[in-house]
């Protein structure tokens, strides 16, 4: 298999930087994007002042690494591996325990799709928990607690930028649920981030098949691309064909954490058939994703039976699929979600593998109509109470949050989040701030995005152009990172994070030097900001001219204003 | 002359509806959509429960009317044209006054581009003011003004719903300075429409040509594309060839108020040289365009000579064209700006035809860095003196505003413009919340535009994915339209404006519905929503399918939560 029609090798003028850990032998992973000098023509005479290269943070892994030559047919190299090893607290199985997986493993006809590596499932060794909760509680520092520390903070130090991103803030931040490091033991290719309110924004996308599309190959391209654009975590939403063969070949080849909702593959196990879903058959699908290395489940344990009247209240019901197929199986079966009952195994099983729980919101309202309603507000305590039982249990939480949400609306989410579930991260999908836009809900969305972070949001889910309508393909994909990079940003930018504006400083002295190419370079997509501009300068397309193409040559306001500087001396 | 490659007739599903005024013999133009019903399943048996339409603001004109046959050649009809004579205060000029006007006109080299009938000019009598704002004072309700009211309420009244606006709430609104009715006398083709912080917000977008580009019929597609798909006000920022017979062909094609920044082509008429510049030829530019029908001017009259050494401290100096022409004037000639020393007289021109004067940010930041700083907040305070001595003119004031604010500096702009200047429509750029996303700055600002609308902004001047790298072409116009309509109506939503929530619920309940159609024709753009929803059902196309695309067949959440619904009993 390989990845084609896409290229992820490299970000124009920029290389792989490897920032050395102080506390553990880690390398952290920067890109440095490197700037043209400044030109001033003094007393009639061309004078260079260089201008720092500036570095950003990478999301994109291995791939732009020209030392490292990627073959996605035996996966990423496993940094984390030794780390987990050195713990001394887990132990590798003979052989998978979920008797599904074993069953996938064994049919022939899937040997063309499967993934041809096999490694051996790492789990606890008896009694113990694995989790970065864990380890922080007992005050220790891990290696991936220190590998976020220095990859927040960039090269603040350098800069002489003060910032109270420590590793043992980091510890403390975790320890106190505040923040999460999702990190399976059995997905040592991803590169350790950190998601919670003092770090800077985060951004999930969602990909996945569905049974009206797409292959493996496509979907590995898809997650590829979206660790390339920015994208810091990656959910797995398959519900169509061979979700735990496409599972195995995404998770191998992505830097950055895999999420999934298990309820979507139970179901399926199940052929669709609500009424027969089980704990069982639910418990065996926890454990086969954690095997194969998924770093955050997507739980909708929060809707219980007695929720299920509430969807009548609603204009648009229940919109969440996890919610909405746990509501019918507490309706069909009249009684309580085994999510919910279960919960305490559930986080049993999550601890030995460290993987984060993410408690879904089933009562996500779909519309304006419904946002901030008790359906949801009532879940959201739910996912209180059950934030604190996976606390007990060392498992690191996240909660999801809304949806369609009007501007207005918004910080009441913010707020009665942070006090029902003891702040822990919120992970929020946009919200959209209104439904009139299909096709552009990239758009409506990224407006709440950026205010729901600004106000202590952790991680915003990404909605592409094609939410409502469709499933992304790698143009949406891109368009869906890059929209929810500028909310983050702004948001990071609102919040004062350390160092946020470098970049934008950066990009603005180089707008204002007619920098064209350095311009283009820091931005968020070079490729698609040069293509505009030399669109612009067909007959003429040389991209450092001294002139902004909006204005002309003849008149251009960044010209004449340096001519006034000139004039009334700097 | 034609308009070509775009089709701006009809919308889907709608009809041109006209509400009859109660003052006034007027007729206000609407956009009904009509919906398909709710189609049940109730005892085996099929049910239908028909969905009322739902009536849009309308800014496209007589295009989509199909009684009307629109004539570039000859001009939109004249509607405005009876109510002004009726108020006999004006008298119409055998020529034009402005001398660059009648040499232009004599140039038989310009046949083939001039737009090929002559209205000859109305000014006020002598003595007299025919401001909206003059009117207002005296205590009248113009039929502008009862257009509006009606205009803003669309089907309110028949749905039940309250709203504060009324003919005499408008009056009141203008007489004080918080909103405004911009609308030329020599613009009778135009409908009237009001920017007010009490009002829906207004989106405002740019057109023009530049040296690099574009012909008269690409600028006056653009001006027509633009009112279809929802600009409220459109600037045409020509600096290019011809910019006096490209707005003639513009304005009488244009169902919605135009404003231009005078001062581009008071530079151009001498020849780019700024040191030329001369209150007199400004002045004849000023009185060109009134007769012509320009609806609002921006004059960056708050660029004091003082200002000039502040440019200086900043990062990216004077970003705006007017504002860095006329520091450049200062400089040059040491001493103050011709705008600010003759701002009296320019209000007594502006009076005599009813033109707004739009006081130009010439100060405004171009980058996160400069937001917010001294030359910024200077020069806005010197606005709200202008502010005051327009209003002793009768002249109607909106204010310019940024420009580059990260999310946490946008409150004390709008705070800051209130304050200083009396509450008088504040009309901003974006502001663009990161510098660091070139191609995409359309979204960066309309998360802006957005959060300063809900705080208070009236109007917001669209950006499109090509700001700083090139001018837009009509699928720019296009994305830009949309992300600020979607942010001009997410801040409608939040500020509760009457009737805003409407269109989102039947939106959301055709969603629930699986009536895709109407899903697609409520939409701000039908026409690209229906095509990723064909996009994915390739294999089969019946765009009524009973479940969401996202999910597919098997596994459709909105589907589940009706069965649960049904259950539950509603």
């Amino acid at each position: 298999m390989k990845i084609e029609n896409i290229d992820v090798s490299s970000y124009p003028n920029s290389r792989k930087k490897y920032v050395s850990g102080k506390l553990h032998p880690i390398k952290v992973a920067m890109r440095e994007i490197s700037q043209y000098p400044t030109v001033k023509i003094e007393n009639g005479k061309r004078v260079e002042y260089p201008n720092d290269p500036v570095t950003v943070y990478d999301t994109s892994g291995p791939y732009t690494d020209p030392a490292i030559t990627v073959d996605i047919n035996r996966g990423l190299p496993r940094i984390r591996e030794s780390w987990v090893e050195e713990r001394n607290d887990t132990e590798l199985l003979d052989d998978i325990t979920s008797e599904y997986g074993r069953v996938r493993r064994n049919m022939p006809e899937l040997d063309a799709i499967r993934f041809p590596m096999m490694h051996r499932p790492r789990v606890a060794k008896e009694g113990k928990r694995v989790t970065q909760m864990h380890y922080a509680k007992k005050g220790i520092i891990t290696p991936e607690m220190e590998y976020v520390a220095i990859r927040e903070n960039l090269d603040n130090e350098a800069r002489g930028i003060k910032s109270h991103i420590t590793p043992e803030f980091v510890r403390d931040e975790i320890a106190a649920g505040r923040a999460i490091i999702s990190a399976n033991i059995n997905h040592p290719e991803a590169e350790p981030m950190i998601i919670g309110k003092a770090f800077a924004v985060k951004l999930n996308t969602n990909i996945g098949n569905s049974a009206l599309s797409s292959g493996i190959e496509e979907e590995v391209a898809k997650a590829v691309w979206s660790c390339y654009w920015g994208g810091d975590t990656l959910m797995d939403l398959s519900t169509g064909d061979n979700i735990h063969e496409t599972r195995e070949w995404i998770i191998r080849n992505c830097p950055v954490p895999v999420g999934t909702v298990p309820i979507y593959q139970a179901l399926e196990k199940v052929n669709g058939d609500v009424k027969k879903l089980t704990w069982e058959i639910y418990r065996d699908t926890l454990i086969e994703q954690c095997e194969q290395g998924v770093d955050y489940f997507t739980i909708h344990a929060g809707v219980l039976r007695e929720h299920a009247a509430l969807v009548a209240e609603r204009l648009t019901g229940c919109v969440s699929r996890g919610g909405s197929i746990m509501t019918q199986w507490c309706v069909e079966h009249d009684c309580e979600s085994f999510l919910y009952t279960h919960f305490d195994e559930i986080c049993e099983i999550l601890n030995k593998y460290d993987v984060a729980v993410s408690l879904g919101d089933g009562m996500r309202p779909g519309s304006i109509h419904d946002a901030n309603d008790r359906a949801q507000f009532l879940e959201l305590e739910v996912l209180g109470e059950l934030t604190e039982k996976a606390w007990q249990h060392d498992v690191q939480v996240l909660i999801e949050g809304p949806g369609h949400v009007p501007m207005h609306k918004i910080k009441a989410n913010m707020e009665k989040q942070a006090d029902v579930c003891h702040e822990a991260p919120f992970y929020t999908l946009g919200p959209l701030t209104t439904d009139i836009a299909p096709a552009y809900d990239h758009i409506t969305s990224a407006i709440g995005a950026a205010i729901i972070s600004d106000l202590g949001t952790a991680m915003i889910c990404y909605v592409t152009p094609k939410e409502h309508l469709s499933l992304p393909d790698l143009n949406d994909v891109r368009e869906g990172v890059i929209a929810y990079k500028i909310a983050a940003h702004a948001a990071d930018l609102a919040k004062g994070f350390p160092g946020a504006q470098v970049r934008d400083d950066a990009l603005s002295k180089a707008r204002y030097d007619f920098r064209w190419k350095d311009q283009f370079n820091l931005s968020l997509d070079p490729e698609k900001a040069k293509h505009y501009y030399l669109d612009s300068r067909r007959n003429a397309p040389d991209a450092d001219d001294r002139f902004c193409t909006m204005c002309g040559p003849n008149f251009c306001a960044m010209r004449i204003s340096q001519s006034i500087t000139d004039k009334c001396g700097e």
